[in-house]
């Protein structure tokens, strides 16, 4: 009996929420990287704090932007789905543990602005994190088949192929941190607004 | 097939979860602001030193009002939606973004009270954030048109005036950070207690 | 139209979403304000520094379950209701505003076990919690009356009094700071244990 | 009439929420002990402050995987119940306030890698967070039978059996930590991947 539940439908509810909980936080903290000066005296030192500040906004907005597109994604991603099932559950899990790991580049950069390791692992850390989302997107369509019954053939390897093509340009950013640092710098700022202005490939049935 | 669900309809549930536990984290992150004050030595001192938390627990609960006007704002606005879309998704995710922006000038406030620089990115900061809401309520009723029926083109014109007074008034407080700070104060502490004495424009139909 | 609607009838789920939202935060944050000792060498000086943070240890678990104890009056309570208005969406904002306070009395509470400050203030905020909860109930109750139909006024009458309760052994609790901490001590930590022996007052008739 | 509701049937709506949201921010937090190395001048220091911060990662990774393995058995076991009660809201309660110690070990043992008091608290804690799991799944199998009518005893005994065993090999760990620490590392990295790829022993029933 219960060997045949082993792989059963699982509600997508918590999945749900436990993701919208995690990525809530992780968008709220990025901006506490955002650190206060202390010990300052007068109107003119606290400006130019705030000026020297600058940087770490920088990378909050960015760092924002791109976990933002990934909640609307996997917004899209999760209506695009009957069902969830256990594996779905670890898969996602897995995607949240990278997601977790924002934060940590992005004060990273924030503090070091013009060094490398701030460039390699942010791009490493938002790689890894789209690549565990195609991956997550590879198992449902087409390991555990859990997409709706309107979506052919063709809609999935369309997504699979989009879901695929965001950690390639991550990688090439990890590498550009070493040769040429302003393309890494492009590329981290250009594939978050190539996701916002194009559409997801694979829409929600349900209103 | 996929073009035709593009701007089709969304669920509402994830973005009021979403945004529920962004701005419950925010105006918990708030109340972290007021510091412990660490190696005194007898009562005496700590009695000291919480007096001089003050100013910061004052920051704290006009910052809380603040984002607890949004939020009841936020619920009313979204019960006023038949469903929504992709681009209200964005447009949330942006308002969310100025948000999380409220704890930093909040504990700059607290840390320097009577300083233009707090004063005026307090001001700023919230401008941003109601202008954010204004641009979304704009979208929704004039633009992607995802208003319940039972509301008029009146109905909506009014709520539409009354959210672009606030980024305004925050506004003028902005420049008041300069010229007069009391007056920038007044500003800060009676927008939200207009909100609170108020009721949002927009109903929700429902029970 | 719109005044027809201005105290009219709104969905429970958000303001328990949100409730929840906060309540999950506090009592994760109460955690971290156990500080990791820092810079130590050899085990002995890290099971020393251990032994140290048992006051801390100590304040994190009562507090915990003075906002465990909330959370599930808040549950019942809600439970008891048809629907919320505006006005109790903006009473539970207040309460939340409380609940939010409690991280720092208890890590002042950590950092001096012994002094009247963190006694008084811990009481206080407590305090203010319980009475916020207590309005809260009163306005639901016989100001807009919210609660269900086989709710008999006996039975309001009956939860009115129990939630009057716990705002006035805080106040004590309060003073005592000031004459005999350990009465404080024995308030702080009785009054929880006996909201968790003893069932709320209001249950919810829904499975 | 409130008697007999006293240990009614309560809906598991609130109590999956806001299970969900502390281990939403308890797996969140656990990637903030990840400090900043701050002060840092050159490439060359901050690959290796990074190298340094390797500790501190893995006890990351463990404890989420930990914290992971948790929410999806909670996620199994809640879904096997009809409902919920007073008692299980209290049980599921203590249960969080065990969760929401897990950052503090954990930080401490990426401050201390090679010491004993770190491994002893971490696997006291871990061993503590699935006792409270066993008791709680104790009292909603065999003391307020709440679970589906579809389960059979055999089924609740082997699930109980299950349960039981994850509080028992954390102690042996715990010991460990004295005698033989590599012994206490693998214990501590085994359990959770056991968890990970053997099937939950209760599923459930919907869809």
């Amino acid at each position: 009996m219960i060997a045949a539940f082993r792989t059963g439908p699982i509600s997508k509810n918590r999945l749900e929420a436990f993701t919208d909980g995690v990525i809530a936080i992780v968008v709220t903290l990025l901006a506490l990287e955002l650190k206060l000066p202390e010990g300052l005296h007068g109107d003119a030192a606290i400006w130019k704090a705030l000026e020297q500040a600058a940087p770490a906004a920088a990378a909050w907005v960015v760092s924002f932007l791109f976990v933002l597109v990934l909640w609307v994604n996997h917004h899209f991603f999760i209506a695009s789905l009957r069902h969830a099932d256990r594996g779905l559950l670890w898969l996602n899990g897995l995607f949240l543990l990278c997601v977790t790991a924002t934060p940590f580049p992005t004060a990273l950069a924030g503090a070091y602005p013009g060094s490398t390791p701030p460039l390699f692992l942010i791009s490493l850390s938002m790689g890894a994190t789209s690549l565990m989302f195609a991956i997550m997107r590879f198992y449902a369509s087409f390991v555990s088949k859990l997409t709706r019954e309107y979506l052919t053939r063709a809609d999935l390897k369309r997504a699979m192929a989009m879901s695929a093509i965001a950690p390639a340009l991550y990688m090439l950013s990890a590498f550009m941190a070493f040769i040429w640092k302003p393309g890494s710098l492009i590329l981290l700022t250009f594939v978050p607004a190539v996701f916002f202005l194009r559409s997801p490939a694979l829409p929600p049935a349900e209103a």
